[in-house]
């Protein structure tokens, strides 16, 4: 599988005979095989034999006529933290090993297999999805395919990894405070971070049902569509082509732009030239109530206090096997009192309806959706740095899991340079609008990959 | 107006021409003034001027053609936790006290007003709406019109007693844990606590907005019908005539029968009679689930940690002037951790999910709304004695707050006796198939007042 294939191209490779669902996996799977080290160190389980079935059932119904979504028969990865069933639910942890093997599928990979895809094995994440950088002390980090001395975000990890390494077309993975959207900037594919409500949670260990969302990582757009569809139990869909000229979107002046890495400020300047020169009408806009959401936060969040309640009996019995930076962000919710935790959700509701008014006039918000490229994984070995860095690459992701909003993120990097995203953040429920405009601005931002949706900048 | 009159009758009389509104309201009026130190604890303040030019208003729009709805022109009161535009909201306390008029009036009321109704004062209530009982220690406790030696109960006090003394025919109360179901019980009216997200909260001072409803008071279950319509915003709508016969009740048989007072028990074993005699099927149920709501509210649950959230910086500034009873209470709250909070919050849905399938096959659930009559105010005196009646008296109640469901209370005390109640439960939603299904066995279990609707059993 080459790294510039989509789910549209292979679909119909499928479809005209050029391949089959066991060619595609097989594939997949001698990829891994082939992929040693890194490759371990991305998928925590390959299921081989369940997958290459799976691929043969494909198949077979292909030959019967039948052909549930344009994923039928194609392989795909699932993060650590979703069910399966006869697998066992690690999310990157140690402390969960001995226990049971699920007795069902999340209902997000009962979908996922419902509409034919092929799940061929488990990816790596940061230990209980609780950072964006994507070290694991645990299962080994997986070097950022761009350059493996260099983190690939988190928290899905993996799922960055298995599709920007070529691995796979589709990559399952959750975001509550940017963990799609962080390793897919980083990895320099698109993520798309659904409105919370949108895909059932059910089946997904938590880390804050409050903001947990599930999202696609893949190659373009149109692939997060085919899978958001699916995800979001919504029939096939793409986003229909719309011009970038007209759209208007908004510049938030607060928190975003601070900080940024210089050459994430120049590709982030080179891309609102491209979009203006391409139609779209861009607009500065204040938003200082942007400023207001990291005291909200102060004492951890939902985040603290959710996880927090989760994991109290699993800390009182095996907290010496949690990696000590995750579970020192998890002892933060332990003292949160009940009357600031609803003052967080009370902030929260007064925020949202601020935001919402002030965004209402614009198609999207756009920001860099990280402050930086991929720092080496060496700059995370002092206890502070990794606290520092880690608050930085959360940063302008995780304002709009607070704000209840879709986003998703496009590469914006020129080609041979390290990855780095382009954020578009969408109103609560339109994630169909949002992906339809992210459709129409991808081939104007960002480095051509795949089928070209609408006219190319430049 | 005589203790009989129901909305349906006043409403008629002005249509004919027999009565206006001005008469009504001057008579509600001279009423209150007349009835001394009992209707001073019972209102806490009386808006004579404003009425009276309210009452001309909907005489001359009568005049026109025009009648909003069947409360246009009625005297109503409004409990003292909502908002009316130019009047403190005081909610019962000393500690708010010289704070500003309110700016609008609370939604219920904006809808009360807007359907015609004519508010004429603000009903004394427990202070905060935090106990069952109606004691007030600072404005007084309206003792309870079949005997003024005993509690009216609460936290509507005012709002029972202003309908159960015939000084209004519908009272607007508030149901956080029996709050409108309790005293309506103890008067010998109907309250009516509807689902919690039926009727919107804003401008209503909240006790924990998670369990907080608005509700009638009244002397009838058509009569909360009409008023339920108007507060949910529906258009006008009266229950149908349902036959109890064949209508399949369950009797849950934890908790809610415990240590009930025998008079109670003899008055719901002689309502089960007639109510079987009328043709209802009446099933035993052990819902023993009803038995972990206790443990589950163990640390005071969402009123003490939503409570204490809204009270904190007040309790700071004036707590010495809290009715300690109710300070201690909300002072619970303090030491809810966020973990503890979130665990009511997880162990509430399971439990409203188990509790749904097992009563799904019923029309509703069935018992006596409060297990005692109404005690001494003496028997109050002592802080342990409050703290165990209080518990006693709200205990039914608040299991269906709890539980997110709709619940009504019916007299069903003999002719002459002190009152008693028997409450029904709907699921969570189905607020009109409550009300048709308590107005259908209405005449069957309790003392005949107002229009009968359906057969009279016995």
């Amino acid at each position: 599988m080459t790294k510039k294939t989509t789910i549209a191209s292979l679909s119909r490779q499928i479809e005209e005979g050029a391949t089959t669902s066991e060619a595609l996996v097989d594939a997949a799977l001698s990829a891994i095989a082939a992929g040693g080290e890194e490759a371990r160190k991305t998928f925590t389980a390959v299921h081989a034999d369940a997958a290459r079935a799976a691929a043969r059932a494909q198949d077979l119904l292909r030959a019967a006529g039948q052909r549930p979504s344009p994923l039928a028969g194609l392989p795909v990865s699932v993060k650590d933290l979703f069910d399966e069933a006869g697998h066992p639910t690690l999310a990157g942890s140690k402390a969960l090993e001995g226990g049971p093997p699920a007795l069902r599928d999340a209902d997000a990979v009962a979908r996922l297999r419902a509409a034919g895809a092929v799940v061929v094995g488990r990816t790596n994440m940061t230990e209980f999805a609780f950072s964006g950088v994507g070290i694991n002390p645990h299962y080994g980090t997986p070097g950022n395919p761009a350059d493996p001395a260099r983190i690939p975000g988190g928290s899905s990890s993996g799922a960055a990894v298995s599709v920007a390494a070529g691995h796979v077309p589709l990559a399952l993975g959750t975001d509550t405070g940017g963990s799609v959207r962080i390793p897919a900037a980083l990895c320099g594919i698109v993520g798309f971070k659904p409105t919370q409500r949108r895909v059932p949670l059910r089946g997904a260990l938590p880390l804050s049902w409050t903001l947990d969302s599930i999202g696609p990582l893949a190659r373009t757009v149109a692939c997060c569509a085919v899978a958001d569809a699916v995800l979001a139990g919504e029939p096939e869909w793409l986003p229909p082509a719309v011009a970038p000229s007209g759209l208007r979107f908004a510049v938030p002046q607060s928190v975003v732009l601070d900080d940024l890495e210089p050459s994430v400020a120049t590709a982030f300047e080179t891309a609102c030239r491209r979009l203006s020169l391409a139609g779209v009408r861009l607009t500065e806009l204040p938003m200082t109530e942007l400023e207001e959401i990291g005291a909200a936060n102060a004492r951890g969040g939902f985040p603290a206090a959710e996880a927090f309640h989760w994991h109290r009996a699993l800390l009182e019995e095996k907290g010496d096997l949690y990696d000590p930076r995750v579970r020192s962000r998890i002892e933060r919710g332990r003292t949160m009192t009940a009357a600031d935790y609803i003052e967080v959700q009370q902030r929260r509701a007064g925020l949202i309806a601020r935001t919402d008014r002030l965004s209402a006039d614009y198609d999207a918000l756009v920001m860099p959706t990280v402050p930086m490229r991929a720092p080496p994984i060496a700059a995370f070995a002092d206890d502070r740095d990794f606290a520092r860095l880690n608050m930085l690459l959360l940063r302008n992701c995780a304002l709009f899991n607070f704000l209840d909003r879709c986003a998703i993120s496009l590469p914006m990097q020129e080609p041979g340079d390290l990855p780095c995203g382009l954020m578009l953040v969408g109103a609560a429920g339109a994630d169909r609008r949002l992906l339809s405009i992210a459709a129409a601005v991808e081939p104007v931002v960002g480095p051509v990959v795949g089928p070209v949706v609408g006219p190319v900048a430049d």
